[in-house]
């Protein structure tokens, strides 16, 4: 492996109040990093003992999914005490081991907040729900039945069936996005607003550099509880929730996305903004405006850092033309937001198996995704395993553990084939993830991609990421650079890079086939050690293999 | 223990047809009778062990609880296969053992017939969800959802929420007026008719006498699936349902009991009538009607035998003027119509509790109860450890089964309470239920009231229940007799049983204090050996004991 990096890194990054502009952050899903007591299940020890590895790929930050006390009805991201790890992943005292070692490594660490929800272990619902006078009633969005004992609106839980749950204690029914077990929190009150600020406070005091906020434009939701028209047919997509769920069938204009988030955001930013050099990442889910929303959160300088939607982690087929769109919608929507682009997380299917399924050199197209997401303009969030081309895996109905899986079999089976455990090593059990069985079993096709197997082959997928994470850190204008598009052949994708004086041109294949491309200038000088290598020119024409790239620069 | 009935009974009961009229049926709950090989839970030959004991309190037949094929998500209720007997339970061979000793001992036996809806894990369904065209496409009830993805209206599940589930495969909803594992088959469709009147054939093949019919108003919904109206909330009831639920929001006028289910219980009659005494008891579930469709589905001889309705498992105070309100109110709507009475089964509270947890003298009260359900023109439901005054067990959280139960937790605590195992001996392990760890545990204070015990102490409530039963036995003017009430002073029930020129009159002092009641006729004698004893008397003035009763007759 290379060496770790340079511990002078640390200092410059820590008096760098910028330095989450183009960041590579690197996601991990504690359950499925690094098991250490072999109890099936990845833990904070574990990650701390793999940190090294992270630091090895070249990435800037961490960001840990959610290690949080919870009943783990959806894995962690139910949360029920917000200052405590479940003893599941370890202890405060892990923790502090885990951040101090990523500092010592160079890496920020970003760790997952869940503010939308909270788990109905939480004690603020175990409050809430016993009656409507008691010091938490409003804390979470309770509302009368309808005259015939319905659900007061049309709202639809993404995980299945209507938003809103009956209570038979109050006798009104509360409101959950997602699982039932996963009451929404009542932003409108701003006791709620004051109680997560503080829990965001305790963190931040512990020393991380950052949030991924989970699901940050679902926190208000509209008081008149209108309906949610229909939306017809042709306009539905399946960008946020799988093609069968009803969830598709609705414009969601009033359950979530609602304008008082942006003070909220507010608060929070000036939270971060008491601190060195603290920065958040959300995600906005949202089928029918997402870009707008990440636009309307990111610009400026007072609301979120950047945002990620869901555009990139559909299954709609990557290619030159749809990248071009997203990207440029974005710019147009938001010439001074950030943007936080990723292709795989722990929510959606692998683009190892999304997009590259009907690929023959899968490793070369996926090359060619790691090139594209490390050259376009924003942040970065690459899911682990993403660097070893990991597909999504095959599950039986019985090794399930995903609900949301489990509610939508077989048609849409969850996203548990996304969070089987790393694979570290060909010849230890379970591919080195834990000596004990595996919460989800390590499937048998992964065995032949595993991190030690990549690192001995400089032709590795592995291998790429590393050398195009290097190239990216050697030429800042990946990190900062405004971006321009430019007209090129069918499924190639052209665009310039700027920043402070330096120009750097990036002409990318998406394609299969070979395909020359004329340069509209002479000018352009290729970069030298190109991770694509060098490109035959003739003139101004290139000729570029498959899923090949070029770079070039040229002084403004 | 009383001697068994003598065998020569067995051929009488054979040959009369008419022998379910004022029958007393005794419901065994299979789960939890008697377990015999130590899993914890009862099993079919332990009925059969057990079934001396219950030949020896007098009664006329068994009803015995599912005990088919289930992946026992509502505990036998969500059948997989209508024809087999669940490995849990035991064989058919088994239960051809345990016929042909029930009728050894001269007991009918009827069995429970769930053919409202089945398991979702029933091949009918799985075929059913697979597309819209394949052969049982049409044998549940699937609706298209509305434009905004919601549920086609607002029918909801007396288990809470929705009756509506969404399928990804058909992507329509499935209705389910139950558990969502138990989608409502389509009546509507002759083909589902006819394959569950085979199932039936099946059994009575087989040689059951009869069969309990559950939910048999829920058979059919209205095709137009109009909305249920609201139901404003003076006229609510927790008859069916418990208060804190929804579903007693609406007025069901078409979810169920619909008047097509007329003619398919005239096709189930027939399909009885073709053996030589095969009778139907039929569980009518509504809250608004249910006298008046017992009446329309007793009403002559073409439909059902007789039905129960929810009018005595409610928790409305049991007061004479309540029973006399209640079955006036039946023998107006339907004078050749019949009823099963019962006050306790496997799904309501224990009325050991539910109505005595007031009263001081809980043992006279519950004798005086049994003496009222054996007297009352009808026949009648006892359930098991009713015999025992058993009182409703209380379970924690963690202890729970019902899903019911734990869906409307803790306001209603679902139906586990009055399932916990029948108590055998006071000095065996789980007072000889089981030697293994019960599926639900012996509660303590159930221990003191074991069969054992009781049958030696001749004040028991069991053995009130006995000499009743024998009492019963000796005047046929109670198993067939008319009903005329009379009036009588506060919380007295008076009424006179006639059949054949022989006159029965009935006094039963409800109340906890000594009542003086005159009767209106010197003529009346008192009938020697009642098991209430002698009732002092001064000419027409009889003085009453708290819970006294006083019977009498008079040739016409
Ligand atoms: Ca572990
Ligand atoms: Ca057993």
């Amino acid at each position: 492996m290379p060496a770790e990096k340079a511990p002078g890194l640390v200092t410059s990054h820590e008096t760098d109040r910028d330095w989450w502009r183009g960041a590579v952050i690197y996601q991990i899903y504690p359950r499925s990093f690094q098991d250490t007591n072999n109890d099936g299940i990845g833990d904070l020890r574990g990650i701390t003992r793999r940190l090294p590895y992270v630091a090895s790929l070249g990435v800037d930050a961490i960001w840990v999914s959610p290690f949080f006390k919870s009943p783990m009805d959806d894995f962690g991201y139910d949360v029920s005490d917000y200052r405590a790890v479940d003893p599941m992943f370890g202890t405060l005292a892990d923790f502090d081991a885990m951040i101090a070692e990523a500092h010592r490594l160079g890496l920020k660490v970003m760790i997952d907040q869940v503010l939308s929800h909270t788990s109905d272990q939480h004690h603020w619902f175990r409050h809430s729900r016993m009656d409507k006078t008691n010091r938490y009633a409003d804390w979470y969005v309770w509302a009368d039945p309808k005259d015939d004992g319905t659900p007061p609106n049309n709202w639809l839980s993404i995980f299945g069936g209507s938003a809103w749950e009956w209570d038979t204690n109050r006798r009104q029914y509360y409101l959950h996005n997602f699982l039932k077990s996963q009451p929404d929190l009542n932003f409108h009150n701003p006791d709620v607003q004051e109680a997560l600020l503080a829990d965001v406070r305790f963190w931040l005091d512990r020393g991380v550099d950052g949030f991924r906020l989970d699901t940050v434009n679902f926190y208000f939701h509209s008081t008149g509880l209108e309906n949610n028209p229909p939306l017809a047919p042709e306009l539905r997509n399946a960008t946020i929730a799988p093609d069968v769920n009803p969830y598709n069938h609705q414009d969601h204009l009033y359950d979530k996305s609602q304008p008082e988030n942006l003070a909220f955001l507010e608060r929070f930013r000036a939270l971060l903004d008491e601190y060195p050099a603290a920065a958040a990442v959300g995600e906005v889910g949202d089928a029918q405006r997402g870009l707008q929303i990440v636009a309307d959160y990111t610009t400026g300088s007072d609301r979120m850092h950047m945002c990620y939607s869901f555009d990139f982690l559909s299954s709609t087929r990557l290619t030159a033309e749809r990248v071009r769109e997203v990207v440029q919608e974005f710019e147009d929507a938001a010439p001074t937001g950030w943007c936080c682009w990723a292709f795989s997380n722990h929510d959606v299917v692998r683009h190892g198996s999304r997009w590259a399924d009907h690929v023959v050199d899968r490793n070369g197209f996926l090359k060619m995704n790691a090139t594209l997401i490390l050259t376009l303009r924003g942040s970065v969030c690459l899911y682990q395993g993403e660097e070893l081309g990991l597909t999504e895996a095959v599950l039986d109905f019985e090794d399930l553990q995903d609900p949301y899986g489990i509610q939508f079999w077989p048609t849409f089976k969850g996203r548990d084939g996304c969070r089987t455990p790393m694979v570290w090593s060909h010849n230890e059990p379970n591919a080195g993830f834990s000596e004990g069985k595996p919460w989800l079993p390590v499937p048998y096709e992964h065995l032949t991609s595993t991190a030690d197997l990549q690192a001995e082959h400089d032709d590795s997928i592995l291998q790429h990421y590393r050398r195009m994470l290097a190239f990216r850190e050697r030429h800042q204008v990946f990190a900062k650079g405004s971006i321009a598009f430019a007209d090129a052949p069918d499924n190639v994708l052209m665009f310039v890079r700027e920043h402070q004086g330096t120009r750097m041109l990036v002409v990318i294949n998406m394609s299969d086939r070979p395909r020359s491309v004329e340069l509209d200038d002479k000018g352009w000088q290729a970069v030298e050690n190109s991770p694509h290598g060098d490109v035959p020119r003739e003139g101004d024409t290139l000729e570029l293999a498959p899923f090949g790239a070029f770079f070039a620069t040229m002084e403004a």
